[in-house]
């Protein structure tokens, strides 16, 4: 059986979660991790995410790619553009990055492929779906037929936060002994703060509303 | 109705027959063609697609992509490996990129959505697959349904020459009224030699083979 797996790392609470989650199923010694540096405003993710996997003594990979800049204008890649603080009601908010993950997934495929891998793990979630197309569960169930098909290789793409809300994601953290990681040492706010985070920002808001309801669920 | 349409145009014979298809099927005002710099042994192919656009009257866009090179390696990228002049019994040649395809169309699709386009068109042929798993038929109607739960948008994927021999694809070239641009002004040769070609690598034993198979049927 190949247990050797990659784990997609962007130093956000999802993905770092993601991380730990592989690290307890697969062992340490299977799991490596890759990130991709696409010109987002804040590098910092990055270093975020290097900082992780040498804590938990796990190969970190980053992967130029500023061709998702080339390809489409976006608040989360260039520097001119607001982010927007409330999702607009019809509209993806203005982070929308095209086609983004699925970029990621194919980049982080071949590069597994390559390196005799098998299994993916992505953060994506369609609990929290605020009008990402590729975070939903069909897409990557589709997505996974495509790669294998592309590639002529039988890829198993993981999705363990897929149906979990903010909240149980902390409560994963948690379980896998590594909350304080997650809360202090992962950039998930879209002003650049590492843990906490700037509290306004659409990203903020969910995470620290998950952070609370967990705190809640636990009567503390 | 929205009849833009993107060609994938590398420059070869296949890519080149697709352009002018889409031309006489969709209007030179609504066909525009992309292509792709990763890192080729032969950038002359891009110059060869970028001079074909001109003397067709249609805009083309060259994308930076030397990820490619960074995922993967092999011989149609890499100076240090020989091309193989004879296809290996088991295993693909060594001119395959893994995912190429499947990373083109899905930078294709990004600027397609972007610039309002939905159509597609691409040369891949599964007739004269040997062994690229990214020019299947069924790696092409996967790949369409992934782009459009990805991006949540109708693109539509054409592959005129899907089950067309090389042969074919010429008669094809000749009913357009462009087997001469085809024949002289294409680069289909792992060496670099526009036109005829070597003569003696893989895709040149293809074209050359087709050609004189398309001259017999015309009786020729």
């Amino acid at each position: 059986m190949n247990n050797k797996t990659l784990v997609v790392l962007s130093g956000g609470q999802d993905s770092t979660t993601c991380l730990f989650w592989a690290i307890d199923k697969f062992g340490k010694e299977n799991v490596s991790a890759i990130g991709f540096d696409y010109g987002q405003r804040h590098k910092l993710e990055l270093e975020c995410a290097s900082e992780i996997c040498k804590n938990a003594g796990v190969e970190y990979t980053v992967i130029n790619t500023p061709i998702i800049n080339e390809l489409s204008a976006n608040a989360l890649t260039r520097s001119d553009i607001e982010v927007d603080t409330e999702k607009p009601e019809d509209t993806p908010p203005n982070t929308l990055v095209e086609g983004r993950n699925m970029l990621f997934l194919t980049y982080a495929g071949i590069y597994a492929k390559t390196h005799g891998i098998k299994n993916l793990v992505t953060g994506v979630c369609e609990t929290d779906f605020s009008g990402y197309p590729d975070c939903r569960d069909i897409f990557i169930k589709s997505l996974n037929v495509t790669m294998n098909l592309a590639m002529d290789y039988n890829f198993c793409i993981y999705t363990p936060l897929m149906w979990l809300t903010k909240a149980e994601t902390w409560e994963l953290a948690d379980k896998l002994g590594v909350l304080d990681t997650v809360y202090n040492k992962t950039l998930t706010c879209y002003n650049g703060i590492i843990g906490e985070g700037c509290g306004n920002c659409p990203a903020c808001k969910l995470r620290s509303r998950g952070y609370r309801e967990y705190k809640l669920m636990n009567n503390e």
